[in-house]
């Protein structure tokens, strides 16, 4: 029985869910890399983090430029990478406003974000995209940046340099080289993050092409909506314009990345690069049916990486994964579930096993929808089908419910419920807090961690 | 040497701060309880808290009643006492939209929220209120409520009015006896919140009048702009109308309590009281210069209550000020300072002593100012002189100083400068972060704690 999102909350006497989980219209990812036709990659280890670990990672096209669409962090300290990015996205002269247009190469450091870092740091990545273009033997314009690590230091430009003049003629298209760009850019984590998921599209001459859709990702702190600090890159060799591009991943960004907190911090770094070499001969045309399942499968790793990256949340043991139905329409739906897993109270509360509803009950309450610049940074705008922005969500205390675990804790008023019984479905790795508000059809979903003292001891001494 | 709050940042030889606090118009407080006159106070043990400790105040007038103005929480959860204590405002037909009118006693209770409980709660604290009224021999309109404690919990009523039929024929107009209320309304509070001042008002005869402002605060947790989880009354003799008090205490909440957050949770029961009632024998008029002076005296121990909340955070170890100069307005600086002040990362960088300006810096790019239902529950509307709610604040990162317990570690460019000695500075109780954003003459300050351990482990086992 997997009732739909409309109230379906009555106990039933086989102790089964009182609140399903919302069903995904999504396609089943694997955590793995697999290198879709059409790009090549490598990493190495180029003396920007003194571990010595890898910190330097390329990923460039075979053929011919991909098509680029990009996401970047709305903190006003957006670093130089981004800030090259977007002049060089904006010197295709597509309209894209810095978020799209093509690319033949992403160069992704890790080790120091290059973010207040003034004019020399601008200068610096400046200087690294054109020693990637020469490499590459393409215009400095075809080529993006991303970095994360401490802000305020310098990159070591000569280092990077020789990195990529090693690197760069042994990029290559294997599954096991785009896993070792993720390995690149981590910092924090403890884990790889990849995804990768495959569907059938149909060709020119009309029967199907298998196309690839497969990201990386990184960033376990500084995360929050708008949006969470990362860096991730998203490879298909499906066949899309660049504007096509960003109308795909403009609103799966807002469903995914943008509905991710660790720590409530949005770090100067976050970039999403999606490209689309076009290799495995499948086009999609804008808004057609093929656009939409493409879609579906970039959400879905999308949505893979966000929640590997709550899992590995600095300092987390636990993935809290919110969900919310029965909101008036989706953006309430996603702005309570945010609320939820943005609760400092709930994450420790998650963290000390604790079935507090009365904290998810009460940062559901202190919900608010994103602001204008947001939406406006996802190429939203409003409309009569678009809640104004910074508005409170459509709430009823007495209709809502409230299941912990899957086991439903509130409904109006408090209900009894077995304590020991809730605390040890917390155990589980991941702990899943299900809202039903009452009011309409709006679903959503947002994804967390708990909060532990390890949060803290590693963030009381990063930089020292 | 005192500067202004304008750009005063070079070094100097004299080792002497790199940029100074922004100087302050307000009058000085004494961090003790003050009973004005024409109020009079009790607390005692009704049996609420497990542990015994008191947990129920009341603070009553002596001869009539006493304007009030109030400022409640934006949680759509707001809790019974918040509902019934609006609606009784309300009944004042003053027009205040439940936010002024008279009132003749305030029940404070702690241990249960008697939030999240549906109608049942609301019907319990109406009984409370009537049983107050009763004792004080008043209308229950003329009555108000406050709790604080566990959600979705019910309130003990009989126990409840049993504890009023003892307490309220004592009440005193002692100073002790207010203190009292401020012990009653403690939870995880480690020390008590009391504050007070007073200055000279012109009385009717033209000679001047000694008036006492005097507040009382408790919460150290669920606490965050819009507005900070806390209780408080605030009490003065001065002679003040319930719109003329409203009109003084709305902007002061905004540049005090509402610049205060120790976990970015709201809570469903933040109430602010301010009564005056007229013992002094000095009365205000709206917009007089009198009632400009009897404004700083009420923000003085507005202020200084929040800095003890802010001081006394869960787990916390350490205050932490930001104070902004150089903004575009006042609107655009306090959105900064309360961004920089509510960085989880930039908190657990304070606890490990640890001068992190990039944190800093990421922390300003991200502000956003408040959203637009927070302005109207201050009863501020957008106008010309009102920025655009939602907005980011301007900030060039190029113009930013930061300065970090009282040294320059930023301007555009990172600075070099002794981390040791920075580190050491960082080891007092209170830790001051100053920007200057080097583009007007706006000012504005926040109040924070660090992230400690002890937070997580405080707050991982609260109701069990």
């Amino acid at each position: 029985m997997h009732p739909g999102p409309d109230r379906t909350t009555t106990a039933d006497a086989t102790g089964a869910s009182d609140l399903p989980p919302v069903p995904s219209r999504l396609p089943a990812v694997e955590q793995r890399a697999v290198m879709p036709g059409g790009f090549r990659a490598g990493a190495l280890a180029a003396g920007i983090k003194p571990s010595g670990r890898p910190d330097l990672g390329v990923v460039a096209t075979t053929n011919r430029a991909a098509a680029v669409a990009a996401v970047f962090t709305r903190n006003q300290f957006a670093a130089a990478p981004i800030k090259v990015s977007r002049a060089h996205l904006n010197a295709s002269e597509l309209g894209g406003g810095g978020q799209f247009g093509w690319a033949d190469g992403i160069v992704a450091t890790s080790g120091s974000a290059n973010a207040a870092t003034g004019a020399d740091g601008d200068a610096d990545q400046a200087e690294i995209c054109n020693a990637l273009a020469a490499l590459l033997n393409t215009e400095p314009e075809r080529t993006l940046a991303m970095s994360t690590g401490v802000i305020g230091e310098r990159l070591p430009v000569t280092r990077i340099k020789e990195g990529l003049a090693g690197l760069v003629p042994g990029l290559a298209a294997t599954d096991a080289d785009l896993e070792a760009v993720a390995a690149a850019i981590m910092t924090t984590d403890k884990r790889l993050k990849l995804a990768t998921t495959k569907l059938e599209l149909q060709g020119p001459d009309g029967r199907p092409r298998t196309v690839t859709v497969s990201g990386i990702a990184k960033g376990v702190g500084m995360i929050h909506p708008r949006m969470a600090t990362l860096l991730s890159i998203v490879l298909t060799d499906a066949g899309v314009d660049p504007a096509t591009l960003f109308a795909l991943l403009s609103p799966i960004v807002q469903r995914t990345w943008n509905q991710l907190s660790v720590d409530g911090d949005t770090s100067t770094n976050d970039t999403v690069f999606l490209l689309a070499s076009g290799e495995a001969g499948a086009t999609v045309a804008v808004a057609s049916h093929e656009a939409e399942r493409l879609g579906d499968a970039i959400e879905a790793v999308a949505r893979s990486l966000a929640r590997q990256q709550a899992a590995d949340g600095e300092g987390a043991t636990t993935l809290i994964t919110c969900q919310v139905s029965g909101a008036a329409d989706d953006y309430d739906a996603r702005a309570i579930a945010r609320s939820v897993i943005s609760s400092s109270l709930l994450k420790a509360a998650i963290h000390g096993r604790d079935p507090n509803w009365g904290r998810v009950a009460s940062a559901a309450g202190n919900a608010r929808l994103p602001d204008e610049q947001l939406l406006e940074a996802a190429g939203l705008h409003h409309t009569d089908a678009m809640p104004r922005a910074g508005r409170a969500p459509e709430l009823d205390p007495d209709r809502l419910e409230i299941a912990i675990a899957g086991k439903l804790v509130f409904a109006g008023v408090p209900l009894p419920f077995d304590r020991a019984a809730v605390r040890a479905a917390m155990e589980a790795p991941e702990v899943l807090i299900r809202l039903d508000v009452g009011l309409g059809i709006g679903t959503g979903e947002a994804f967390g961690c708990d909060l532990t003292e390890n949060y803290v001891i590693e963030n009381a001494e990063y930089t020292t």
